[in-house]
């Protein structure tokens, strides 16, 4: 385990904007915003004919690594929607790969890692991450903050479970049955892999947040894979050693995963200041679960979400009957950042959610 | 909607064995039996040699309908492992097919619908199931209670919704977001489709009935998509029909989903003598939300499950571990069935299962 400390020093203080009435922010912290902020998980995708347009011919990974192109595709949905919040264009993947991870990300199926990490062998060989190797991801933050005016931009990273079940898969897993045969056979090498990751994704993170980043949210998309017993036995302390070492920035920390009905509380406790909840529980229970997490916080319970994403398909009066209901349940929270349960499905007609963002900005916060 | 009396006629009350001592039926209704009853949902299927052997060049589809095949397979496990029960080998999709629905099943994509059914004049043109049509399947049912002895076997469905999301999204689906479209779009045609699809599942069951089998569990695969409000809007009422419709052979009634840990009292409550639980939830903690749902039931809170199929590549100390948790958990209901969280995973070693089966029986009972 690299000591927390080497990777926390030489945060610049000065790098970030001051947005004290930023409605993302302003939620984000408990506060109450002039508007409900809304902003979609994968708003800069495969839903917009501009996004696929400059997309054409460029590798994911090439793409990540490509400030122009970060920073263009990272506008396009602010531009067009208006959402209150930009999210680095990046992937999972993207730290793994510039530590020297030899993986590629395959269209159609994803990331496929060359050699699975499964032995303590694979884990003790495995690279660390120098902030010099996300440079371009760096350069493309600062790009992003001079031109967004006054919209705050998110960082983003994997969290440590999500990027083992890639490595020791090998690529995309349903099942996760090599990470869990890791995990429940051998704890010692399971945690090791962990502690290394939580190493690479702070590392990452500390790196945009010293570019400039508003605001960081660690997905850990197939968390509700696992019971909450075996999250906060297997998971739980990495992710909270990479949201703590996080803490001194003072931004808002954003902490997300599918299926985390029953992880909203272990998730809070991890240290996240705003927790994202998907569609399958009611927002307003999530408040009463994150509000009953323990923990030292800064304000009180808020949420992110939780708008099923299919029901964007479902046309303009289902989706406002399901937004009205969320903006009211997102009430009884601190605060409520408006945001889909899941990423934006490629299939969506963006105009779609312009509207759902106007609608959003219509609906009393209080 | 098809009057359900007439589904209902003519169940032949002398079909089915006495098998008062089986371990699974004891288990099911409530009582003690003289060991744990295991089982494992998929024990048919690709982690055995002889099945792969019996299925080399035979289309999954053409195997359903075969009732020499389905007899051999649905065998297979019990002969291997020593399980209590057998499961009728059987698809998703056969009552559809059966029925006259253009589908086919393709290896490594699933059931694939010719024109998916998102009208109402798709809805209304969908064909009823003749139970004549399905004479294959209760001819390998009537093979197998032959061939079984004391064990018991269990018929097999899978539920509206989920049969909805096939046809709807016309194969497997990740998002379901053209099933839930329509349900929140068109409720109207949602519910007729839904109220046909439990026809058809009520037809498919009572003609396993008919033809001898000792209990059934209706597989409602992709309920975890749901919201416990939505599952009860829009769900619950038709799988409710589908279990209520079953009551009158006084068998036991499986009800069982992957994700479903909000939904475990819901699906209690549709009429479920014995709910099936993944990985996700404790034992014990899904047996008091079963035990608190409403309704008129033989005996008290039944589960059946719930150990994680990616254990099974842990190794035998592990597997030891969590199937001694389980049954200790399971203790807190009036029966447990032990069982996997979600069907065998096709890489799983054979032996493993054979020696969880030992395992299990070794572990006291109460």
């Amino acid at each position: 385990m690299t000591d927390t400390a080497d990777i926390q020093a030489g945060l610049p203080t000065a790098a970030r904007r001051h947005l004290p009435d930023a409605p993302f922010l302003v939620a984000a912290r408990g506060g109450i915003p002039e508007r409900v902020p809304v902003w979609f998980m994968r708003q800069a995708g495969r839903s917009l004919p501009e996004y696929r347009a400059v997309r054409e011919g460029v590798p994911m990974l090439a793409a990540c690594f490509d400030p122009e192109l970060v920073r263009e595709v990272t506008l396009q949905p602010v531009r067009r929607h208006g959402v209150d919040a930009a999210i680095l264009f990046s992937d999972i993947v993207v730290p793994l790969v510039a530590a020297g991870v030899d993986l590629d990300i395959v269209a159609g199926t994803g990331p496929v890692v060359a050699e699975p990490v499964r032995t303590p062998d694979a884990v003790a060989a495995l690279p660390t991450l120098d902030p010099a190797a996300v440079a371009p991801v760096a350069e493309a933050v600062r790009l992003l903050t001079a031109a967004l005016g006054d919209t705050p931009l998110i960082g983003f990273a994997g969290a440590p479970f999500t990027l083992a079940s890639y490595l020791v898969e090998g690529g995309p897993s349903r099942n996760h049955e090599h990470t869990k045969a890791l995990m429940y056979s051998d704890p010692e090498t399971w945690h090791a892999l962990l502690d290394r990751l939580a190493d690479i994704t702070l590392t990452f993170l500390r790196a945009q947040l010293a570019a400039g980043v508003d605001a960081v949210q660690l997905f850990d998309s197939w968390a509700g894979a696992l019971s909450e017993r075996d999250y906060r036995q297997y998971v739980l302390p990495h992710s909270a050693r990479v949201l703590s070492g996080l803490a001194d920035a003072g931004v808002p920390r954003i902490h997300f995963g599918v299926g985390t009905g029953a992880l909203l509380g272990a998730m809070r406790e991890a240290g996240a200041d705003v927790v994202g909840v998907d569609w399958r529980t009611p927002l307003d229970e999530a408040v009463r679960r994150v509000a009953a997490a323990p923990g030292e916080f800064a304000a009180g319970p808020v949420v992110q979400g939780n708008l099923d994403p299919a029901v964007l398909f479902a046309g303009d009066e289902a989706v406002r009957a399901h937004a009205e209901r969320i903006v009211a349940e997102g009430r009884s929270a601190d605060g409520h950042v408006f945001n889909l349960g899941h990423g934006v499905l490629p299939q969506t007609d963006p105009d779609v959610l312009t509207r759902l963002v106007e609608l959003v900005h219509r609906l009393p916060v209080r």
